[in-house]
């Protein structure tokens, strides 16, 4: 199968402390980005990836990256304000034969090659899935944000993860009717869902974490210290 | 008001590589329950707490925490098998002229002392209170585990923390009537949400963390080198 990486990176660190782009953030001696794309080359299912960038630094990613994946194509797109903006602008550069698009978080680094395997294989099968994992936090079900509404049964209750893999149709067509609804604000999986289309759930790993605060960011370095993914 | 602390601690620390009690594993040099009471001594809104712990390890507790809180006056009672049980035999401990109660994680050392003010004005007010905050993670519902359901707005979920707090009659009547219909696993605010009663949501902290994982742990020793919370 024709299966393309889809990275949004077009978000800057500011929550990190950090004045680039947050992508770029280094972690361990290396661009977060870097430890990302790591994984998906070790899965070797993919041979190329756009990666969505804030305007004026795409030299600044070629630079970062080129070197280090010589087995990768890139291709260095300007990303848009939102984040479905980015992933829309990327569905729109992604070559023309592709079959199955994975959109991956740039800071998720640690997700597994089983979750990039199943997730490719599910999205041939039912034409969309996504990564989630059971939560562990109690989660309460509350209308207004003052008083709690009736809860759903803990085991219905999934967090979500990335990627999130399309065949490249599916994932056009949700966009193309989200736009046109006015984007909700959710993930793609759930754009798909809204268009109607089935969705399948891949199992996550807990250490697939979206690195945003630093304390995110400690946690990602023990991880990485240890070896614990 | 006549305020009082319920705390099950009647768990083990196995998932921390710890033998004795969990609340007892020594966080900075100091059991990870003192940090937890100290919130509450420095909030002084209470003076008892019944606290539940293993059966047999009644001595251990009342070594470790008597010395330490000279202001609290201590409760130690055997607890279950179960957190709802604990939570059922603390409450039945509790002293006759108890009007609100604190039911409160032994793992959570960071809560803050406004949620604890803000906690027992909300139950004096509307009979029942547990602290939350806005989800971070998108959650995603799904009925079946295999594929994705209608997921409710991001905005609707919460995630729960404690202390939850009650007036003791009405946590009362939540217990007897859970027990009767078969326990649900699920929080005691829960609990009092399905007996029919409303519950206010106050807000929490991203800090007020349970420390439940050896990376939950790791982050706790953060929080606390850097005074984070």
């Amino acid at each position: 199968v024709n299966a393309q990486l889809l990275i949004p990176a077009a978000g800057m660190g500011t929550r990190l402390g950090w004045g680039g782009p947050k992508a770029l953030v280094p972690l361990e001696g290396k661009p977060l980005l870097a430890h990302t794309l790591t994984r998906f080359e070790d899965a070797g299912l993919i041979e190329s990836a756009v990666i969505l960038v804030p305007p004026g630094s795409e030299k600044t990613f070629r630079d970062a990256l080129i070197e280090t994946f010589p087995n990768i194509t890139f291709k260095i797109v300007s990303g848009g304000n939102e984040r479905q903006d980015s992933v829309r602008l990327g569905l729109d550069a992604l070559a023309k034969d592709t079959e199955v698009v994975l959109i991956h978080d740039a800071a998720r680094p640690f997700v597994s090659i089983e979750a990039i395997r199943s997730s490719i294989d599910a999205a041939q099968d039912v034409g969309a899935a996504t990564v989630a994992i059971p939560t562990i936090d109690t989660i309460l079900h509350s209308e207004d944000g003052e008083s709690l509404g009736d809860t759903p049964p803990r085991e219905t209750m999934w967090a979500c993860q990335t990627p999130q893999t399309f065949r490249l149709e599916v994932i056009r067509h949700a966009h193309a009717q989200a736009k046109e609804n006015g984007y909700a604000g959710t993930d793609d999986a759930t754009l798909v869902r809204q268009a109607g289309h089935p969705v399948k759930l891949v199992m996550g790993t807990p250490t697939n974490i979206k690195i945003t605060t630093p304390s995110d960011f400690a946690f990602a370095e023990t991880i990485l210290r240890e070896e614990l993914a």
